[in-house]
This record gives C-alpha cells, structure tokens and sequence, in this order.
C-alpha cells in the first residue's frame, strides 16, 4: 500500500534530497489518509493545515535553492524535516482539539504540547490526531466513542491500547513515527500488537507539558516507529529537560550495554495458549546474538504492578477528571469510569501507605540490576478479540499489563520490539527493559537485535531495509572520553576490566602516528609498558582507544602508578586523544621493544619464548 | 554543675584514656541524672541497664590491660567509648519501652533502633529516653503526659520540640550527646532554645529503622551537642545505607563549602521584638568571616512549608497512629489529636495534588543554589514562655516553624548553632541550610562558626574549649583525589579556576621531593612549565595538592594539553601523589627554570624584568 510514498526516516531523507516536494510528497499523503481506517483518527489534518506547514518547508528549500551550504545546514538543522508524524490525542497540538477520546473533554489546545513543538522546531510535519482509550486508561484501545482500531493483523482483535491509532497509523506506513504516551503499557503492547517499534523512555526524559495527564507522576511520551533507529532519532529530538514539567528529568546515562548482556526472563512466564509457543523461540534469538539468559522471579514485580490500579495511583487519574466526573460522570466511558471511580473513598493515608510500599519495592527492584543488565519479556501473554474484550472488559485489560505495569513505577525504560509471528500468524512482540537513563543503550541494542531478525517492517509488507547507511540523531548518552591504551590494559591482557568495570567500551584498534617508541619497564607487575614520543626514529605502536564515562576517568587514573600517567598521544590519523605516557627517567634502564609495533605482539613473543620446546 | 565530670567527647575520650573506669563514671552520673530535671525524661536507664553496658566495657579495657597495641585498637573500634547519650522516647531502646509519649502507645522495643545500634557498637551507653511532643508532633516541647521540659535557660519558657528531652540534657551536660527527630524543625528549634548544636542531616542519610514514624517520608534521626565537632563525630558513626529502610538514602556530597560563601538571608525576617536585635549581630558575624550577604524572598519557601500542616503531609501523621486514634481517641494528646484528625477526609487525589504541586516547588527551590552556597535563618522567629503556647497550642506552634518547615520537604541538611543572647538574656540560634548530601562540609563551616563565637557550652557556664587536638569521626565526604599541581592551576594563576570551579580545595603548600628540574614550556599560552623527575642535579620545586571530587578529575584532564599530563609525583615527605607530569621530548626546547624553587618566583621574576624600570 505504500509503493509511492517513503516509509522510514532514510526513506523521507532520500526523497527530500532527491528534490521531492514537501508540498506535493505531504499533499498526497494527506489525500491518502483520508482513506486510511477511519477508526485510528480523531482529527485529520485538514488540507490547509497540512499545506501551512509544507508552505514553510518549501519556503526553507526555495531559500537554500542555490546555496549548497545553507542547503547542508537546513538538511542539519531540521533533521526531521518533511518527515510527517501522527500525534495521540491527549498531546496538545495548537489549534486543533484535544479530546482524550472524550468528546465532552474537547477543548482546542493554545500552544503545542513541549514535545511535539520540538519535533515541529526538527521540520516534522503533523498529520492528524489518533485514538486513544479514554484518558489513556486502558490497554486493549477499545475504550473510545471515536471507534475501536482493530489490529493490523486481525480486524477480530484489538490494536491494544491506549496509544491504539498511533499504533495502527505507524504500522502501515501512513506516517513516519507516531507519538504514543505510556503510563502503564500504553506505548508498548500496541507496538506488539502490530509489530512495530514501541520507545518508552525513562519517566522525565521527556517532558509532559500539555499531555492530559493519565497518572501525572508516571506519564511517559513514546514513540512508534517501523525501525529503533527511527524512534531513537525521534526521542533524540523531543528527549530534554524542560523547567516548567515538576517531573521533568534528564540524566542521560550509558552509550551501551555489556557487549555480552545477562538477561533476566520470567521464570514462569505468564502466556496465553496461542502465544506460548512464540516466546521459546524469542529467547533462543537473544541466546544465539551471545548473551546468557537468567530466569528471574517476576513475582517482586507483578507485586509493583498490582499498585498501579489496586493501589492509591487511580487517584491521579481521578485527580486528572475529577471535575469532569463530578459534573458529568455520563460523559466517561462506563469502564474507564469504573476504573476512575476506584478512587472516591481512597484517603489521602491509603496514598502515602501506597506510597511507602513503593518506595521500599524500588529497593528491592534495584537490587536487580547486580544480577541482570537487562529483562526481557512478552510484550503481552496475548492478543485478545473485541468479543473477549467485551466479555470482561477490566479482566481483559489487566492481563494485557503482566509485564509492562510496573516499569514506570521503578522509573525504567522500556523498548517494544517485533519478535516474530504465533502459529495463528498474529505479530509476536517482546519487550527489552533497562534501568532509568538507559535509553540511549538499549536502543543501541535495540537495533541490533532487530537487524538480526529482519522481520518485514509493521504492517507494510517491506522487507527490514538493513540499518541506515548514515544513522540520524541518537538518544543522548552520558560523556565519555577516549583514552588510549598501549599495554596491561589492552583487551584481553591482565588489567583490561580497570576498563570493563567502568563501563568503558572499546572504540578502536589502531596506532599510534609514526613517532613512537615502546619501552618495557622493568620490575613491574604486571609487566607493563612505557611509549615515549620521539623527533626521530619513532614507529607506529598499536593502541586500543576505549570510551571511559567522564565520571570513572579519576577512579581509572588512581589505579595508575609512576612512572606513567593519562596525558595524549597522536593517532595514525594524526588526531589527538588522551592515553598512556611514561616519564621519561624510567625509560633509562626500559628496553627498546618499539620494533614488535605493540605490547600485544611483544608479550606474545615473550611468552612463546619461556614455553618449552 | 559538671565540674566532675566529663563534658565534650575529648573530654570523656581524655578521662579513659587517663585510666577513668567506665563503670565508676557512669555509674556515678546515672546518680546524678537522678537528681536532675524529672520532666526531660520519660525512662532513665536503671542501674542494672547502665552497669550492664559499663561492663561490657571494662571487660574490653581488662583484655587489653597489658596490651598496648590492643588498647589503641580498641580505642579506635570504639570511637565513642563510654560516651553517655540520651535517646528521644520515639526511637527504640531494646529491652526499654518506647512511648513516643503516649502511654497508650507505650510498649518495650525488641531490637535496637539501627541509629541507635551502631552508636553502642561503637561504645557508647545510653542512659536514658527523653520526652517530647508526642509523637513527634510539635515544636514546642509541652504536648506530653510526662511533663514539660522548660528552656535551661528560663523556666518560664519552653524548650523547644519536638525533641525538648534530649535538648534539655545536651544543654546541662547530662549526657555528651543525644538523640532527636526532626520532620518540621524538631531537631532545631530546642537547639536554638538551649544554646547548643543541633545537627539534621540531609533525609535518608541515617537509617530510621525503630523510630517511631511522624511523617514517614521525611523524618530524620538528629543529634544535639555542645559542639559541633561532637555532633559531626556522632553522625558519621550512625550514618550509612540501611536496605531496611526504604528511605535510606546515603550519597556522601562534598567534604567542603567555598571558602567564601555567598549566604542567602531572608529579605525580610520574620522576628519577634524580644529577638529582632540579636539577628543582625549574627549576619554580621557571618560578613565578619569573610562571607557575601545575599537577601533572598522566603516566599517560595513559606509556601512548601505550608504543606506540612496545610497539605496531606499530616496524613502521614495520621498513618502512623491510626489504629490508636480510631481505638482510644482519648490517648492523644487533645492538640496533637486536632492536627491529626486533619487528615481524617482528605483524599489520595488531594494527596497526589499535594505532591504535585512539592515537586514544582522541589525544582524551582533547587536553582536558589545557583544564588547562594548555604541559607542562614532565625532559628525560630521567637522564644514563647508556657503562658503562650497554652493561650494559642497550634498558632505558637507554628510560628515556631517559620524557619525549618521546608527543610525536609526539599530534601536539605541543616544546621543549628548559637548565636549569642538576645537583650533579655535568652540564648539565640542561628540554622545554616545547605543543599542535600552537604553535611560534612556544613559541619565543617559549622565548626568553624563555634570556634569564631567561642560561646560558653550551652547551659553549663563551661567556656567553649577551642577545636580538639585531634577532631573524632566526621561525617563522609564523596571521595577526592589530591592532585598536585605546579604551574598555571597554582592559587591566583590563570588556570586556578579549573580547579576550583570543580569543588576542588587547597589541601597543601609544599615542594616535591629533591629529584625535579622544572623547565619553562616555549608557546603556551598561558606560559606552561613541565616537571621532569630526575637521578641527579635535581631540586625540591614548590607545588600545591589540590583536593579534586574524584567525579570531577575527568573532565580536568579533559583540558590537560600535550605534552603535560596527570602522573604521579614524590612529595617533600617521601609519599606520592597524583600530579602533572611532562612528556620528555617537550623538555628539549624548554628552559631549565629549577633554580627558582617554583613557578611562582619564576613568573614573578619574569614580570619584575619586563615591568618598566
């Protein structure tokens, strides 16, 4: 359904700069929606809604049109630019409504909620505003007198929910990323029910202002999009710290994961019959990419979960309608004022108690993360039809939670990915959760793991594409610096994990520039090496650069005795980083092992030499 | 009233280190408390319960009678040996009853407080639980069936609350130190009423394991001294993580403030008449010290506090005596059952709201550290006699929070200190307020403070002792690497601000050890030496080993060029320690500056050449 219009990111890219126009490209785009399922959509952008903001982009093109370095810089400033994007209608959009899919809600928002404003200030273009279970109380997406979207896959089964049209207009390609928000699963069992990417960020990554809130301390804005990579360039943009959300936060942490991750899975994990047998498989695909597989007990977890709605938390969902519910509680969905409701009689000392639970399971939870680097989970135990929806609305629902309830309530950060297909052939998806501020990792493997599978993208029927030749924004990771090393602390030589242990990872294998010599000093232990600068008669000594955060560069420096230090050193490539040196009176009585071009090669002669013959 | 008996820790430290026997000594105080004030306690330790644990004690001085090496080690396992405390009666005593002074509520605890377990492994005895506002609620002192403790300075007047007891007793010398809670001010308005020091650390810092709850989420354990070396010492024995507590949060901050403070003082302070003179003496005192005055609006602050009895923080209260209150409403004390009863109606959604609008509060109060270091307050606006408070329970009451009912809420440490007399001849408290995790380098301007006033000791007519020989224990520090620095980084040379705008502080002024030649660099900018460490003709060249926050030593080097760099250098008194080092191949081009001991003397004899004759 989308031979003539871009699907991916790279996609739009390619097209803008092959000389497309916003105008004509998001014209027919928006023609097209018009016929998309009626269901996924609140609003449509209107046609002059949709040409205002082609207009401007045009207007940026005509005034780069013979400029090819204000065309670089406009293609580098908007790296959104003309790439048309689906916003859940309980994120503010200036001057369409926002309904929260209720319609006695709808009042037309003043200013852009802050991330969407961002994504337009990145040259994306908004096309419509989608369906939502009510309030964003929900997971099944069924929960809205604006109609129910039904999965891409099963017009009998739901989307899943709340971020339900979002879902349903990123998996057919309709547009290029869609905003969800998540509080308790709403950005990611979606995802799973459709095959696409679901991107729960940390809560406070980004902000919340002008979200109608769900649960205002746990609200998350997500992104669905057919690849990570597209959503981690989409959470580049909107991610921040913004003084006026109270629950803002922004602490950008690790670049990657472990190279070889410990990945904690249910013990016994909780699936529906037509979806147990897709998970064996999904776990064998994270053990064949190299990483060890530890079953956890989830029950600590579910416990944090039951909070969520059996606990005092629906009172910030009543906190949220409570005037609209005492004027005109006919205007909620029956179910979702069921749910609400939950909170009349809660007293203000149930909140705190709940609260106090909480915080001592945080505690616990974080103990977790000495044992595992990440879980890994059935998105959902399955995919339920309206009729079994409609049998049990709250029953329903609640099992489609298992495994994504307690994330924001531990403060972590979540990534929904397609795993494959059931028997039945619906979408089968896992979810990959990390602890806070590790986004920027786990979308790093994120999209290792998706390339690995190259399942076709969404609903769309596209083959997976391959990873990007050029890789657009990334989620932002705490710094590093590079520090090259010369000797003990090579990979796989005795002092290597005073690197791993700090997180560092290894950037490069390369040499130095030609004007080196290598020493080894003597008596110490482990024998380790002195590199001395030269005018004449230097080589080039092979090197390892690593990525050491900022932070442990002090802690790394303490272990480091006289007669070396941490100063800099020039690489082949005639950059400079920071790396081993040696005070040059120690190298008096050192031998000259420059001509083995590195301490790697120099210790394997020497060890072949002292083996027995 | 002391003079036969120790007063200070050095006091009671010298006095057993002279030979003094534990039980001889304790016993006889364990006499003497019987005589004195019969409403700061509720239970003083029996004689059996003070001679059990002076025991104890003399068993460990008999094992090491005839062992030198063992003694000191004892001394040093035991850094509080046969120091006598109180503790306030909401914090468990094993073996004693806890009342929280509610005889209803009265009941024998089974296991030490953790607090109070890690202050008697390290020796000390507890001789007896003090009174208090029940159950913490109040700063006055007068809400409790056990009586009410009066000022040592008035008998008309109160002595503060909630922790009136154990101020009392701090303040006559009873004990060498006691325990407090402070969730609104309980730690520090008694200290400002008894002229002594009264240390609250920053939330989560000591476990409150076996403390009766007042608001969960923001009480903390606090000490009363006579100085604030003493109650820094006892501090850093109870502070710590504890899994047990869900509160318990340990993140040791800096070790030290700016040696120039910019103190935030309210612009206009809220003082009755009897104590409006005595206020700006103690600013004064504070500009005295070399300190920059910066008025600050309170407003913001008045508004969080207002929530701690305003808002749903007093269903905390509430949670905590529940069943009581519903079984026997008649136990509680008829004010304290008022501010209680408050929450009975309020809702988890006027919880949730309530914590909404904190955590906006929470943010804007954070930037006031971009201002300002450290905040200096009145202790308390006022001094109420009994008269009053009985006139006006609640109103009194809480103008005595003026001043420290925010603290906790926004998650800061404090510091109570006298200040001197007000005109009337009552003492005067003056609380410094620094940001979370800030406690050792408050304690440690605090100290400073003290030994600049050099008040008599509380209520003892002991004059301040001066700072001891040799300071005790003190609160931890994040950890810091000495850094010695040579050049440019000097104090008052162009690059001192890299140091210094890390947090680092000067630790010494010294000189290598004789092995350095110091070369000028050609073309740096600014001018640049390097050290070489040499086998002869070397010389001892003036340095400075600045303390650098190990977090911070990163992104120091991040700005290190080549051919400088962060080695290690051998001190004037043999030990090593990080410091700049110079690769060799620069040194070629370099002038040999050695003779001038530094470069210091070497830039200043540079200009003395280049200034006009």
């Amino acid at each position: 359904m989308n031979e003539h219009m871009p699907l991916t990111l790279a996609d739009w890219h390619a097209a803008y700069r092959g000389g497309a126009s916003p105008a004509d490209l998001l014209g027919a785009l928006a023609r097209r929606l018009a016929d998309g399922p009626r269901e996924a959509w609140i609003h449509r952008a209107t046609a002059d809604e949709v040409g205002t903001q082609a207009a401007a982009l045009e207007a940026r093109l005509a005034a780069t049109a013979a400029d090819p370095a204000g065309r670089a810089a406009l293609w580098q400033a908007l790296p959104l630019f003309g790439v048309p994007f689906a916003v859940k209608d309980n994120i503010d959009v200036a001057g369409a409504p926002t309904t929260a899919a209720c319609p006695a809600f709808s009042h037309v928002a003043g200013r852009h909620a802050v991330p969407v404003q961002r994504l337009l200030d990145a040259g994306a273009v908004w096309m419509g505003k989608t369906n939502l279970d009510q309030f964003a109380t929900g997971l099944v997406g069924a929960r809205s007198p604006y109609g129910r979207p039904a999965s891409t896959f099963d017009a009998s089964r739901v989307s899943g929910g709340s971020s339900s049209g979002s879902a349903v207009v990123a998996a057919r390609g309709d547009v290029a990323f869609s905003l969800g928000t998540d509080t308790a699963g709403s950005g990611r069992v979606p995802a799973g029910f459709n095959n696409i990417v679901g991107l729960k960020p940390t809560p406070g990554r980004v902000s919340t202002t002008g979200v109608v809130p769900a649960c205002r301390s746990l609200d998350c804005v997500s992104v669905f999009a057919l690849t990570v990579e597209d959503a981690a360039a989409v959470l580049a943009v909107m991610e921040g710290p913004d003084a006026d959300d109270a629950y803002s936060r922004f602490e950008p942490g690790p670049a990657r994961l472990p190279a070889r991750l410990r990945i904690g899975v249910p013990m016994t994990p909780v699936l529906d019959a037509t979806h147990a047998a897709a998970w064996p498989p999904a776990v064998a695909q994270a053990q064949r990419q190299g990483h060890e597989i530890v079953p956890i007990d989830f029950a600590p977890l579910h416990a944090v979960a039951q909070l969520l709605y059996g606990g005092p938390w629906v009172a910030e969902r009543h906190a949220a309608v409570q005037a609209l519910l005492e004027q005109s509680p006919e205007a909620l969905d029956p179910t979702v004022r069921t749910v609400v409701e939950q909170a009349v009689g809660m007293t203000a000392t149930d909140a705190f108690r709940g609260q106090y639970t909480l915080r001592a399971a945080q505690q616990g939870a974080a103990a977790l993360w000495q044992q595992v680097d990440v879980l890994m989970v059935p998105t959902a135990p399955g995919h339920p039809t309206f009729a079994q929806v409609d049998a049990d609305p709250i029953g329903a629902n609640s099992r489609l939670g298992t495994y994504t309830n307690f994330v924001n309530l531990l403060g972590w950060c979540a990534l929904a990915l397609p795993a494959g297909f059931t028997e039945g052939g619906l979408p089968f998806g896992v979810t990959f959760i990390a602890p806070g501020n590790a986004d920027a990792a786990l979308a790093h493997f994120g999209a290792g793991w998706q390339a690995a599978l190259a399942l076709p993208l969404g609903a769309t029927d596209v083959p997976y594409p391959g990873a990007p030749a050029q890789r657009g924004g990334w989620p932002a990771a705490e710094p590093t610096m590079p520090i090259a090393v010369v000797g003990a602390h090579l990979s796989g030589m005795p002092l290597n994990g005073q690197l791993t242990e700090r997180s560092a990872t290894l950037r490069a294998a390369t040499t130095t520039a030609p004007h080196y010599k290598l020493y080894a000093l003597p008596n110490t232990t482990p024998p380790k090496p002195g590199l001395q600068r030269v005018a004449e008669g230097g080589a080039a000594i092979a090197v390892e650069v690593w990525n050491v955060p900022l932070k442990h560069v002090g802690s790394f420096l303490a272990l480091i005795p006289a007669p070396l230090g941490l100063g800099s050193l020039e690489l082949a490539d005639g950059t400079q980083v920071h790396g081993f040196i040696c005070e040059g009176h120690a190298l008096a009585a050192a031998t000259d092992v420059t001509a083995f071009g590195g301490w790697r090669a120099y210790i394997a002669d020497m060890k072949a030499r002292s083996a027995p013959r």
